[in-house]
């Protein structure tokens, strides 16, 4: 493992350096109908964990910084892309602390920035091969599965686990995998399958962990409120873990409860909080053995940044 | 000028083809949230213009007929997705005679299936020149730059026809000029960028008559209602040129009438009917002198197509 103090400069560089180039990717001024609300996107405060795993990932492989940066902000903005067109199908009305766009703006000009931002996304990528566009847009149109599915598991109690990791892998698994083998493609070792896996199982651990955050998280970190799942309808690790275990108490409870205090405590005395926490280990470890193609002396970095999502508390 | 016969066979012909190869699109079966929508969307009664543009401005420069079928469905798919998302913000909810997405599903479907529709043009790209890409890109963010305008200039009496010509040439003109540059770029004269122009220029032609066809048009074969930008306060060619010529007497005849017959008789007798026409024969005229550069012999298909464009009757 990689000295703590070292990797955690090193993250913080590479966050800051991401910002810089975010803020220099050429975004017109006007029309301000379109262009307003995209610079509040890229100028919101991500925690830009995709962009930095391409760079560690890319690192890793001695791939060219300036094609990373290029990558990575596309990446990002994809993210931001898919954010967006989310909070406005889930009515989320909170994003990194501030107003999400649909709710500082409205629906319209929330569609327009997502379709901006993806265009400037795929722009980013010419020059590079083209190998890096096809993966591109083929995780592209696997998140928007993801997407999908996610919308029709709403309010869906036949739902059972694997149907659940198969909706993450393609909503979230998928774009950190494509982080990662970015870095790969881009760099000298044939290794992006491998690296793609890693990513993908790294996202399944975070995003089972941001289901559990949204329970027992701090909300100040969050920024959001907490337990908008409840209300939504939306299927959580938590929720489809406690009804496989115990479908008739599970039913009960959720017909007499709507708080989230109610919900901490009957996901820890049925001991599903637990399970979630196991869940997120086995994901994490899985991650770490598809680390074992890249050289020993490569790897800490990127074995680092799995601690970093496994330790956070937001 | 070529026979009319055999230009309108080759037009089916083109037609027939696309219609074919855009079923053949490998488009999965689920999630259905995010597919049944993009194959309603694919196999809609859409006129084709795009995608018969690449073909016949490709024909005439010697481009490979299966580059030439990819990005024309490309350009169709990315044509569509603008439209499922437009509906939306323009609240249309009739399309080539049927339900538009979000009104036979809901938002949230129209706003993915869009997504996936973009998604999937931008996968038909792979394997062709970079250019292509970042050409096709390039656009794709102009038509959201269009949008923007439009949605900034409804209600706004401030907007004069070169505002309206700079938003239509951005929406709707520079999608049919990289329809016909993309055939010129895949083939082997360097004229793309005077292709782009013929159809940027055969684009704003078509706007205006298309603002003129929704007040003077033939309901049943526009396949939506007539009439609907007045009552949307949307920005046409007829109510910008009737404001410029007499303000006091349009804001006076708005206050006082919301009918579409009212409205076909003052852009009569005001002569705004007879002024717009000239608009569309002006920029047809254009778009012919751009397409100089295209060798004699191979200009008639071209020059056929715009006559086309001028004579539709929805």
């Amino acid at each position: 493992m990689t000295d703590i103090n070292s990797f955690s400069d090193h993250i913080n560089f590479l966050k800051i350096e991401i910002d810089k180039a975010l803020q220099k990717i050429p975004v017109k001024d006007s029309p301000k109908y379109l262009y307003d609300p995209i610079q509040y996107v890229v100028s919101g405060k991500g925690k830009r964990l995709r962009p930095i795993l391409v760079h560690l990932s890319g690192q890793a492989h001695d791939a060219d910084p300036s094609d990373l940066m290029k990558v990575s902000l596309a990446v990002e903005l994809l993210h931001n892309f898919t954010l967006v067109h989310d909070d406005i199908m889930d009515g989320d009305e909170i994003r990194h602390g501030k107003p999400s766009v649909h709710n500082k703006w409205d629906n319209s000009a929330a569609i327009l920035a997502g379709d901006g931002l993806f265009s400037l996304a795929q722009l980013l990528l010419t020059n590079l091969p083209i190998i890096v566009f096809q993966r591109f847009n083929e995780v592209a149109l696997t998140i928007c599965e993801g997407q999908g599915m996610d919308k029709e598991f709403e309010n869906n109690s036949s739902i059972n686990i694997n149907h659940y990791l198969s909706m993450i892998g393609k909503k979230t698994g998928a774009l950190l995998g494509l982080s990662a083998e970015m870095g790969a493609l881009l760099g000298k070792l044939d290794n992006h399958k491998n690296l793609f896996e890693f990513g993908f199982n790294l996202g399944l651990a975070f995003q089972i962990q941001d289901d559990y955050l949204e329970i027992f998280g701090d909300e100040s970190s969050m920024g959001k409120s907490l337990g908008s799942d409840i209300t939504s309808g939306k299927q959580t690790v938590l929720t489809i873990l406690a009804r496989e275990k115990d479908p008739v108490s599970w039913d009960k409870f959720v017909s007499s409860n709507s708080n989230i205090q109610g919900y901490k405590e009957y996901y820890e005395s049925s001991e599903i909080k637990i399970e979630a926490k196991k869940l997120i280990d086995e994901f994490i470890s899985k991650s770490q053995i598809n680390l074992d193609v890249v050289p020993k002396e490569k790897r800490d970095t990127l074995k680092s940044f799995s601690q970093l999502i496994l330790n956070r508390k937001y």
